[in-house]
């Protein structure tokens, strides 16, 4: 997508070196880092430089590929186990990341330019999901439609396109006219700083808003639909996502607005049942007690932005029930948040 | 309340002086201001010393007692006109302010003992009216409630006591166990800010959360019961209040959660029948785009939030309606949200 008019990719490889945009000082400084081996990739996606499920699966499958082209001949299978390791230690959590480097080391067994392109393939194939979610998306949108989406599920967290902003990048292609309400999505404010950044880039009109505005553009006859990204799809439906998208959900309901989750096939976990086996992760509280920005110097500075020695709780994600969600937008096809269609991605 | 172990209302005057908390410096400096004289008193109701509708009226009274203190035998009349002028200039929108001069006016008509009674009567009104609030919405209270509250209507926003807090600080002083969730409030924070900073001087067991995460708590079961204060109340009991209550109105609805607001009766607009015509005011976007706080060094800093040239929308109220609301806390009684409980509140 878009960036000061040039065309970009979140991650790519070319001659050994992998290079990705540095996404953790973004949206104040744009700046290319260049990973020059397989630990200068693993010390990128351990320091979030890439961030985002799909970006951080290609950039698993890029370092694998760069251990294979390092590993000398006599230690060729030492080192790729070693690098493996290395690898699957930066985000333990994530889960593209074992897909990507099992599928790399296994290519690697056949040798150096295998390694290479089971590498590149899983790339494209994130590229190429996210831009079958933005057409079968687009097919939602009407010309003059407003939009509310919450967090980033953008070009940024995939190698291109996104998730929940594919459809809206491909309706402005198509021609629609068409608004984006963004959330700012506190406490990290990945809305206010990514997705409004991309927006900006790609010079679709959009504006912030605060979380606590959602409902009432709603109830103003604001909002013709919202679209969100998932961490995580259970088996029948319940979709866990960033803290709020819950919220939206209800008052999306409320006010019987669609309310879409864009996600490639990879998010749904087959073996879990319902959302509430899913555990939310809760963060630190300083990431609500504190604000981090730029001054009036462009200094990065963190401010406290509550009562001194107050407390507070940070849960990171929210569980929606599939009953609030009026369909899944996934590479394949849109189906509705049931078992029966989820199992029917499985084929 | 207690602030520092000590107690003190937010405004209060002996000898011709009118005393208060310096509100802008919260939560992060505490401070008392005296105004000499009611040019003083209108200074701190314009620059916002002073603020909330319960505390804007009191000083505006007192503000009006001193003028008929200071003004001359020989022009009394002419001098207290000037000064009721300037009073009413210095906050326009504030109904509470025009009840409070024109009582303070007639009373002065009798003399300069009637002003000050009058004005005394107005602050003594106003903390009686917090406490009634506070003992009727006590009795909602159960022991071992978890209760969320949004923005901060509490003793800082009057004379005392407060609103939304006040059944809180009773339910504490009746021997209750209560934990409160602390809606941050964006984009201004007020509770993060002030709410917090009121329940650590009071020692109440309390935490902040995201806006985001209201439903995720009432989700999983975490929640009671959420009070709200109140800017406008229409006859039909739908309510105008901070940004962010309809979010949690509607969360509250959904899990079948009790959602109560408090407020005085001067808060009922009988001349407004529905929230329909309540004109929601729109703030700057810079509220939402930067925020304030102090920085490592203790110095009050304010940093860019979101993406640089980013627009954002920041309405400032959203209104409820009334099938939402459990009920309204006044300080005659807890009533319906309905037409005909809020005529009957007139006599």
């Amino acid at each position: 997508m878009q960036v000061n008019g040039k065309n970009y990719e979140t991650i790519w490889m070319k001659d050994q070196m992998v290079r990705m945009i540095e996404q953790n000082l973004l949206p104040y400084e744009f700046k290319i880092f260049t990973a020059r081996n397989y630990k200068e990739t693993c010390f990128a996606i351990k320091s979030m430089i890439v961030r985002g499920a799909g970006a951080i699966g290609a950039a698993a499958g890029f370092a694998m590929a760069q251990a294979a082209m390092e590993a000398d001949a006599r230690n060729y299978m030492t080192y790729l186990k070693i690098a493996r390791k290395d690898i699957e230690s930066t985000r333990p959590t994530a889960r593209n990341l074992f897909a990507a480097t099992e599928k790399v080391y296994n290519a690697a067994l056949e040798g150096k330019d295998a390694a290479l392109n089971a590498a590149h393939e899983i790339a494209e194939k994130d590229k190429m999901d996210s831009l079958n979610i933005g057409k079968l998306g687009n097919g939602l949108i009407k010309d003059g439609y407003r939009i509310e989406t919450h967090c980033n599920a953008g070009w940024l967290a995939f190698v291109d396109h996104g998730t929940a902003l594919s459809p809206i990048y491909m309706a402005r292609d198509s021609g629609k006219k068409i608004f984006v309400y963004v959330d700012e999505t506190r406490p990290r404010g990945q809305g206010a700083k990514l997705t409004a950044w991309e927006l900006l880039n790609e010079e679709i009109p959009h504006a912030i808003i605060p979380d606590n505005a959602g409902a009432h553009l709603m109830s103003k006859g604001l909002i013709d639909m919202v679209i969100v990204g998932a961490d995580r799809i259970a088996l029948n439906g319940d979709v866990a996502n960033k803290i709020g998208t819950l919220e939206k959900a209800i008052a999306a309901k409320y006010y019987n607005i669609p309310f879409y989750v864009a996600a490639p096939i990879s998010t749904f976990d087959f073996n879990c049942l319902t959302g509430k086996e899913i555990i939310i992760e809760e963060r630190v509280e300083e990431e609500v007690l504190y604000q981090k920005g730029i001054d009036a110097n462009g200094h990065m500075t963190e401010i406290l932005v509550a009562a001194p020695n107050a407390k507070a709780i940070n849960p990171a994600f929210d569980v929606t029930p599939a009953g609030l969600i009026t369909g899944i937008i996934t590479e394949k096809a849109i189906i509705k948040a049931t078992n029966q269609e989820i199992m029917g991605l499985k084929d």
